[in-house]
């Protein structure tokens, strides 16, 4: 999550009261998160981390740039429609590469196991992780594993590190969007967040519904061979919604999307409709939201739809002005509302 | 832990019955740990990492050899004697990336965090963790924060990865020992875990020991400074004694320590006999043992002794003969006996 942003310069903007706690909201990714970041861990690690970006962050190297970045995985249930905690770690961090245009290379990866953990759980997961980092086309290179007592962890936690290189004359951050600029999304939302809350039997709704969680490195690759790219993201916790509006605060635009070019499966909608929340809102693993070159848009939606996890791709808004940070969602019945980053928490656990 | 492993051809030697579970022994760094690898990971994740060996495994990246590590950090309590869970957290990578001979660059760090943390805490590790940063000259370049429910994990966890440059020339590896190199302690042993231990209450021991946590990024410098170094290793879970026995397998050689010779504090001493452990077995988290040319020996332990960390060090024994893999140890009163790596687990969460 920090690695949304810049470590440079901060200071604690509130001083933190002696009874303050964490809550589940504080990992939602959305405002609570970044008010966690802002005063507890920026003011501490900032001076130790001279810059930090996006979703990964950029360490310069013998000359060269690469991209590093980490995530914990936590979903519960370990295994829901259409992947698993193994899928979505290996994704999330090849993703996490990806989304600042490095070419992943390889990956670490730590488990945390609570003791009891059947074997065979174990060897399913990793059977996806490698079916996943095949994928990919990346590599696992190291590895770690702690055992807790029964209790003091939820089955099992994976994180997983990774490492990339940028190509040069690559430069794609969420500071780079440009009044002008096209967004493309490349596929529906909210399909990973309503398959994981599926998963969980005490909600007692059910869907053929399947997680998105892919890896989008070729995706990327096919993109930047045909155009030029400003920002990509993926909307991971806190939806498209929160990412749009991290987009509009770090290059400090204003955005406008369509609510109506704003792909959603039907059985997302009716799940949502049910249980009250908002697709703009709910967890991807496996999309992205490009901010291109206008003149260039055509070509790299072009390129997106001929690839596996880009078929549905397509133009939802663009840049309207800059100066001024604000997402606009224009309502299919023609008016317009400001979209704000989830607050708290709205599906802890669903990564 | 599976970094201590090389992931080329391995295949499962015993089918996995479908009852088995993960037991706290499978985290304790010794020979159940390395069954659950064998039997369990290598054989699924083998194939998507081509090679992984000792503490960080090398990934050549443009010509120039990089290493790559994970650490997964569960340690209970948070706080002990000599250090917390953040300066371990940045020493254990640090030191793991030290041990072949690489200088650290960056680190990434993850926080799993259980729901009701009190901020206060996250703010002293977060202070320790830069701290211990600062003194080792690596920098946090990107992290990760989760948050799960009560009970949903211990208060917190954190993963570390890193990476580090290992210079041209610089070839160290659990794999290079060879007949005629001498084997030096950099100083105590024991005291870790001893320290951790202390700080259960539970246990009802007190002790004024405090951990050796530290960073040795330094202390290797000075050593490849000065001579010949073959392998490297820093003690941690299982202790001395399952780090030298994994040497021996790794390099199919004999060594020979000398029981008079390894240092041990008092205290460490006190414990172990009141508690029934034998120091050999504690968990280290600021030593090495270094196998090194003989006729280099001398200039490396003064070079050692004039380091912070490295001012206990001690020649303790040597490798007296190849073609077979075993650890002699030579008793104080004369005898000899073979030491074998910890089995199980003797003390849960120490790291």
């Amino acid at each position: 999550m920090f690695d949304d942003l810049d470590f440079e310069g901060y200071t604690c903007p509130v001083p933190i009261r002696p009874d303050d706690t964490v809550v589940l909201g504080h990992g939602s990714g959305g405002s609570l998160s970044h008010d966690l970041l802002r005063r507890l861990f920026l003011p501490e690690l900032g001076k130790a981390a001279p810059r930090a970006l996006d979703d990964s962050a950029v360490v310069v190297i013998g000359g060269e740039r690469y991209a590093l970045t980490t995530d914990s995985h936590v979903v519960s249930p370990l295994f829901f429609p259409g992947g698993d905690i193994g899928r979505l770690a290996i994704c999330g961090t090849v993703n996490d590469l990806a989304m600042i245009g490095a070419k992943p290379i390889a990956l670490t990866c730590g488990f945390v196991i609570e003791e009891g953990l059947p074997f065979e759980i174990l060897q399913r997961v990793a059977a996806s992780m490698k079916e996943a980092a095949d994928e990919a086309g990346i590599y696992i290179a190291a590895g770690d594993t702690k055992v807790v007592q029964k209790g003091g962890a939820d089955k099992l936690f994976i994180n997983t590190s990774g490492i990339g290189k940028i190509a040069d004359g690559v430069d794609i951050s969420g500071a780079n969007a440009k009044e002008g600029d096209v967004i493309i999304l490349s596929g529906t939302i909210g399909d990973h967040g309503i398959a994981v809350l599926s998963a969980r039997e005490d909600l007692g709704f059910e869907t053929t519904l399947e997680s998105d969680v892919a890896p989008l490195n070729r995706l990327v690759e096919a993109m930047l061979s045909v155009g030029e790219v400003h920002v990509l993201r993926d909307p991971t916790r806190g939806g498209l919604a929160t990412t749009l509006v991290e987009i509009s605060e770090q290059s400090n635009v204003t955005i406008e999307i369509e609510e109506e070019r704003l792909p959603v499966k039907p059985a997302v909608k009716a799940a949502c409709e049910m249980l009250g929340f908002d697709p703009l809102f709910i967890a991807n693993e496996g999309k992205l939201a490009a901010f291109v070159k206008e003149s260039d848009a055509d070509k790299i939606l072009n390129a997106m739809k001929k690839t596996k996890y880009g078929k549905d791709a397509a133009v939802i808004g663009r840049v309207i002005g800059s100066g001024k940070s604000q997402v606009r969602l224009k309502t299919a019945i023609g008016g317009t509302r400001l979209v704000d980053m989830l607050p708290g928490e709205m599906l802890p656990r669903i990564c």
